[in-house]
């Protein structure tokens, strides 16, 4: 198995600045891992980290993650805002250059199962690793938290590997396979934040919108405006450009321009070639007509 | 000097397909260096390939195109419509990911001195790389083309290396450093070719337009429509979104819409992040922003 695989780890610690280097650092010192990004939330106590590298050394990574957050983290003395059920909450693994969605799913499993056996973790596997329907989706398996994972452990929540107890400090754990997640906010040019949330309403999946979109209306404060933030799920179903483009007319229809694009943490190349393809017209451009697509190492 | 070079060399053999195919060969059997894309044109009589990888490798190469070229090529039996000194013409090396412009200008002139010793080739060095401003243009260079040449070898085309006396049959050769040229066209809504040579003038540098950029206006007859073709000789000058809107305001300002673009060849990642900020209006854009841009191999 060659190529590059992502992994997208988010882990319930936010405000313990040593605490976090020290995940941090188990993940960046396995040999061949770049750790790309790491964003911490005070109000949501939680941390998101970036890496990636070939998919044995990612797994290494991974496992040293949660070695490292388990030492770190204690769930029962743990509150904030965004709904969990373990110390090491979710770990999805997505493939990128010269690895397969396949390959990601195997490996979620087999990381899933190890991580089970050596920590007693209950543990999930969800999205394209799922094993039933009601799995697919993170928010159903995160519904009960940590607190009341235990009295479903028998019904709804039998894990997929692991033990039906949940881990005293560290709760249980999600893993599984996804393709590659682009967060991206439009800011508008608008203190009104009604039109960001009609906006957001009319394009996310959940509302009838665009599939694979998620959308929020939020209000920035500085300066005041109006913006959509958004999560794009999977690039070859829709596209960033379509998400634009859409957002666009729908801001014009309202009266208002479009000030500026955020882009949080990274995206894959294959997103930047859709828009290189979609701006220029470029149709059918590929990654192959960027000189260095051809050296990103996949040695393995 | 670690990082990747690209190589573009412009050889005078367009016709006979083993010929270009042992050429081809020569390079790709260079181990670390990638034959990227080669095209041949019947009319001109020419051909052209990219290739790039480490420095080191891609130096090695340019030598086996050379010893290679030299071989299958007469220049004395040479006739086509593009302007020419020699079996290889010019052999232009360009930094791409971590190399500098000064490494490949150091690149250009140890390969051009080592091959006007090893070939007895008059060598001239151009762009980048080129020792006095009458060389830097690559057209005031070729001027007095093979046939020429030989008149002015003591006065206005003294080779930067070795001897001044033209090849009989290799004839002489250009080589020098620039940064990634952009062959890009647009084809607009419009059979009338004066649309897109009125477009053409007004944005190429020769007659006042943008800095780095060379136009021309075609006429394409499968199916029947007017061109814009351009060359973009420093993205970092002019980018492709500027040279899109400015293309795209003018034809409309004729009444005519913009068709499609077309890319010749291959694009570096830079340009691609140049056009994927400009479209989702993500300032400051870079390519470390690209999951895939932390794996391309550097190792050299």
């Amino acid at each position: 198995m060659a190529g590059i695989v992502e992994c997208v780890p988010n882990v319930s610690e936010g405000r313990r600045a040593g605490a976090i280097d020290r995940i941090a650092g188990a993940i960046s010192s396995v040999p061949g891992v770049r750790l790309l990004d790491r964003t911490s939330d005070l109000d949501h106590n939680r941390s998101v980290f970036t890496f990636a590298g070939p998919p044995d050394a990612v797994e290494a990574a991974a496992h040293a993650l949660v070695d490292a957050a388990l030492r770190e983290i204690d769930l029962r003395g743990h509150t904030g805002a965004h709904p969990r059920i373990g110390a090491v909450d979710v770990v999805p693994f997505v493939p990128l250059a010269g690895t397969t969605m396949d390959e990601c799913v195997a490996l979620a499993r087999r990381f899933g199962r190890a991580v089970a056996q050596r920590h007693g973790l209950p543990v999930y596997f969800y999205a394209r690793a799922a094993t039933r329907p009601d799995r697919v989706r993170l928010p159903d398996i995160r519904k009960p938290q940590f607190e009341g994972l235990q009295d479903l452990m028998s019904t709804t929540h039998v894990p997929d590997a692991g033990p039906p107890r949940v881990h005293p400090t560290a709760g249980a754990m999600v893993t599984g396979a996804r393709p590659p997640l682009i967060a991206f906010n439009i800011e508008l040019a608008t203190t009104d934040v009604a039109v960001a949330k009609r906006i957001a309403k009319a394009i996310r999946e959940s509302s009838g919108g665009l599939p694979q979109v998620q959308a929020l209306g939020f209000e920035l404060t500085d300066p005041p405006r109006a913006q959509v933030s958004m999560n794009i799920l999977d690039t070859s179903v829709t596209s960033l450009p379509t998400v634009w483009h859409e957002v666009e007319r729908r801001a014009h229809d309202a009266g208002v321009e479009v000030l500026r694009g955020e882009l949080i943490g990274l995206m894959p190349l294959d997103a930047a070639v859709q828009v290189t393809a979609d701006a220029l017209r470029l149709e059918g451009l590929t990654r192959d007509r960027i000189v260095e697509a051809h050296f990103i190492d996949q040695a393995g």
